[in-house]
């Protein structure tokens, strides 16, 4: 039995339209408790505007705020029930009345006055069951000339519209599902379309249910808050977009799309029609292209329809859709309107017979169509598509075929240092090498990168991934989003600028003069010429000081015996690059030392870096062409060294 | 990045088939602890038989029970993660291998024996990425001859099935959604179907994932619980139900009902088929309309399909599934095995081409083909079925064309005095009156009843609507559960057996001696008449102990004044019927009497009725042809008796 989800309805107010909104005004009777009580409802208020949601229409746990304004609740009698006298709640139930008399009792006087011109009114009051849609008062003063003659029967050679909003039996609001058509009494059989959405609110041909379930004697009344219009006259959404002149440039892209028979279909869609200026918006070359060429037509066309009837004036909340091309939209109501992604809707709610069409101030465009250098843009890569442009590299995005590019995040440029961003910036050329370091030819996605792989960049130095635990590293880069394609590539962001490693290890260690006793032994040893061996090693390089501290006993047996101390030097040696982002924090990464022992590499949650819980890592993550070199404060043990 | 959600996987384990399903052996490292740790996972054990579920295959919040078994929470170390002597959780990461080595890691040792005959040990060792399905080593073990010679790719001039199990790329667990169809290397795209369920499970070709997001360098491993084969050499499931001699009656059904090219068709689907025995158990009529009607075949076919792909081999907790018919299905997994409703599954997981087919022991029937007899059977209407036979009104029930059954329930019956029950069963021609009562031609459903509306039963007297906020009543009676149609007809169970009433109002009054006075008293105010009018009349008679109580002073005014007299006992008449579960408990329900002053019905928490907060109702709901009475321990005060 339903009927018990009935009480928890609120009744006690009439309606009143205003900025096309239902508003409630309070009654004698209302409640003015602010906690719960026996019949008593939790009615969802818009802030400022006076706006109520009834239960049954809002999911209270899903919306939070109502069109970008916060919201309160109130409580009131549910409906049917009354305060009374000395008694707390509301406690007072309303004997049940015809429907004729409830519609008075809600106030709806102008449907009751059009009524009197049909032969409903007597069945009304006294046959049944019926559910009656019926609008607010306001709704019948913003009908147009033709929409107001129908409500008579006799201009017409045709019963009112007023049949229109009457359907046989009880149809309860909990009832409404995604989508359901009903046969009402107009002609016996004309439909209405009933959306409801997830988030509680419901819909009749996008005219929204403002109260719901006004319970009667021989039937049910749910108030919306516009005069219905049959959807059969106003044709399928193709109809509807091509007669109307505001959209003739979508028409268009319509016909090279060859979609226009599809929006004649049944099947119900929403479409988001961009007006003619929107289109005069897109650059040039594009405008072109989407006139033209008919899979770029049909894309962009594809990006603009989603499945089911999404209604403006009911999507109160944000509301993700997805697009016949299969990404995701955001619909979203603001206080200045709606939205759909950044597009403004500027006529909304347009119905047709197989769903609705809102007129939008902006051509939204898929990525598959864009370039690389429009994507980059939409991205936010505002520092990358600046040096772009300086480096006049501007033209190699839009028209380079089938590339990759993996892009620093604005941060990653803000993270370089300042002396070396401007000294780029002096330097086109090198700026531009550095640029063309991040691209590599081919498209290639994230998930098909493979650990140790490396990439041929634009420059001689190869771009190494390496995949870890906790994602794919690029260099000594992570990912921040992935998989971005556009008409002529694929572009991923990452978190730091790469810089073209120029050196091998050896010389990247005989560069730093913090190591060079490092470097000095490794001379000794006779290991340097293993250090230009290609690869991908990764060299735990003790400092100067790491040396000065040791027992000089000790370090002069090292010195003095060269197969010892090589030994020594490849404990700080492994042929398997580690990049410190891959270690999770407060975990314990273990590779071994070309010389067998086990390297364990521990990440503390502040990201600093110990070895074999002995020696401290001063930096890592230096990247040379064969592999990557972290300084360490202290030499690492060697069992091995000791019993040659 | 999805990498993040990788991390709460678990690998600490190998895997052994038992009964058929994923169990997991310890390994030396597992971990003991009881509490949370870092990097510690949550994993869902069945009590019992140690199957486990991992934390992306399973949505803990909503699966309590595993085939209805209890589950408990078991902690380990996540995918990747061991357990470091010394320290708590599972500090040590364990560095990535690529795929060959990782698959030796998971223990897989029958796939890895079977790569070694392909081209493809080398690409997982070396190319990448890829994706495996690898099947546990005891999948192997239960293949057909057939199925074991396809792995050797010698022995037919085809590539290994091998190939099936492995696709291009990093297919992470969480990007899977409710269907999906992957290219695999097998011929270089032969597909595999995944589906993955709202509670968590997934499967491919309905073999499931044990153990999913095994990281390699190179790609990914998804452990599953079978060997697959290529659904493209299975057929459609129309191929599978025709070349199965265990379902040539459902094959024949599904040709009368002009289905076959359907389940040919590419969309997806799951279908329940009913074995030849299942058909054999029917009722020979029933049989014989579903072979040979049209309609009925295909109201029968349609309610053994479901849109989607559900395994049984994934499906381990209740599932609601909707039938191309409309109504719901309960697809279950018990401990003895799979039901969908009460039909068990007896041949489960027969994939094909575009869907499912589970073989069940009982044909599953729509409502609307059963007759009336057979829905009340269904509906467990005992008593109401047993009282039937007893009358022999069983063939009615069952061809009785187009009529509305109000069938009290078993509790309804039981709650009738014993004496007065025995005694119906003794006179089977009062027993056959009381049941016609129950019925009325045409069929009605709830939600076109309407308030004061009257329904000619099968006798004299009228079934009496009344409706009120909290549900529609039937004379006395609550609707239990509304709108049951079969083929003849429409049930709705009511909570009381409803007597027919045999007198008026004032039959009624004076057929009882504890209201004798009030009797005497309409007699001298000359209002019995009034009494046999039609109408739907509530009396409220006071008892003769209420009269007693009365000051003599005032009760002599109102005798010598059959004018006041008029007015008093008009009091306690209204021309509106109430029953009282019609009234919400706590709330005041209030109606005129027909001398205008309210009364006030007030119904406590327990049930109890108070008028006008004054006097108690000691008895309600009494049925007259023309109204209800009731009976009260006061007389009611009357203002305008007092200045007449």
């Amino acid at each position: 039995m339903e009927c018990v989800g009935l009480l928890v309805i609120v009744l006690l107010v009439i309606i009143e339209v205003e900025n096309g909104f239902a508003k409630l005004r309070k009654r004698d009777f209302q409640v003015e408790a602010q906690g719960h009580g026996a019949n008593m409802c939790e009615v969802l208020e818009k802030q400022g505007t006076g706006e109520q949601f009834y239960p049954d229409c809002i999911r209270h746990n899903r919306v939070k705020r109502v069109c970008d304004s916060k919201t309160f609740i109130r409580y009131q009698c549910c409906s049917g029930y009354k305060k009374v006298e000395g008694k707390s709640g509301c406690p007072g139930l309303k004997p049940l009345k015809n429907l004729v008399e409830s519609l008075k009792d809600l106030g709806l006087t102008e449907f009751l006055r059009l009524l009197k011109n049909t032969d409903l009114e007597d069945n009304l009051a006294y046959q049944g069951a019926f559910t009656i849609f019926a609008p607010v008062n306001e709704a019948f003063s913003n009908l147009s000339y033709t929409d107001r003659q129908r409500l008579y029967p006799w201009t017409y050679n045709a019963p009112s519209i007023m049949h229109y909003h009457v359907v046989s039996g009880r149809q309860n609001y909990t009832d409404f599902r995604r989508h359901k058509e009903v046969p009402t009494l107009y002609y016996g059989e004309k439909k209405i379309r009933i959306n409801k959405y997830s988030f509680g609110v419901g819909a009749v041909n996008c005219a929204r249910i403002t109260l719901p379930n006004q319970l009667a004697t021989n039937g049910i009344i749910h108030v919306i808050d516009k005069v219905l219009k049959p959807l059969d006259y106003i044709g399928s959404i193709a109809d509807v977009i091509l007669k109307n002149t505001m959209y003739s440039t979508f028409a268009t892209v319509l016909y090279r799309a060859e979609m226009v028979e599809f929006l004649r279909d049944n099947k119900h869609y929403t479409v988001f029609a961009p007006s003619n200026s929107a289109f005069e918006r897109l650059s040039e070359s594009l405008r072109r292209k989407v006139l033209r060429d008919k899979a770029t037509a049909q894309a962009v066309v594809k990006y603009h329809i989603i499945k089911g009837v999404y209604c403006e004036d009911a999507v109160i909340i944000s509301c993700g859709l997805t697009t016949l091309e299969g990404d995701r939209l955001t619909f979203r109501c603001r206080q200045d309107g709606s939205y759909v992604d950044d597009a403004k809707v500027i006529q909304g709610d347009i119905t047709a017979k197989n769903g609705v069409v809102h007129g939008i101030s902006k051509v939204i465009l898929p990525d598959s169509v864009k370039d690389m250098l429009q994507l980059s843009r939409d991205l936010s890569l505002n520092t990358f598509v600046e040096l772009t442009h300086k480096t006049g590299m501007e033209d190699e995005l839009e028209t380079r075929p089938d590339f990759t590019l993996f892009a620093p995040s604005d941060a990653a440029f803000a993270a370089l240092p300042p002396v070396y961003f401007a000294l780029l910036q002096s330097q086109p050329s090198a700026m531009e090498r550095l640029i063309r370091y991040h691209t590599i030819n081919g498209k290639i996605k994230m998930n098909d990168m493979v650990g140790e792989q490396s990439f041929q960049s634009g420059l001689d130095s190869r771009l190494k991934v390496n995949v870890f635990r906790n994602g794919i590293t690029l260099d000594d880069a992570q990912f921040l989003q992935s998989d971005k394609e556009c008409n002529n590539g694929i572009v991923h962001i990452i978190n730091k600028v790469l810089i073209p490693p120029e050196q091998r290890l050896k010389e990247l260690i005989a560069a730093d003069a913090d190591i060079s006793t490092f470097k000095a032994a490794i001379d000794t040893a006779r290991l340097s010429n293993s250090l230009t061996e290609n690869g991908q090693f990764t060299v735990l390089a003790p400092t100067n000081h790491a040396f000065r501290v040791m027992r000089s006993s000790e370090l002069d047996k090292y010195l003095n015996n060269p197969p010892v101390l090589r030994k020594l030097i490849e404990r700080h040696i492994s042929n398997k690059t580690v990049i410190s982002c891959g270690i999770t924090p407060e975990s314990i990464y273990t590779i071994n030392s070309k010389q067998s022992e086990p390297i364990e590499l521990y990440r503390n949650g502040r990201g600093t870096i110990w070895v074999n819980n002995y020696a401290k890592v001063l930096s890592a993550d230096k990247i040379a062409l064969n592999g990557v070199l972290m300084k360490i404060d202290r030499i690492l043990a060697c069992e091995t060294c000791k019993n040659p």
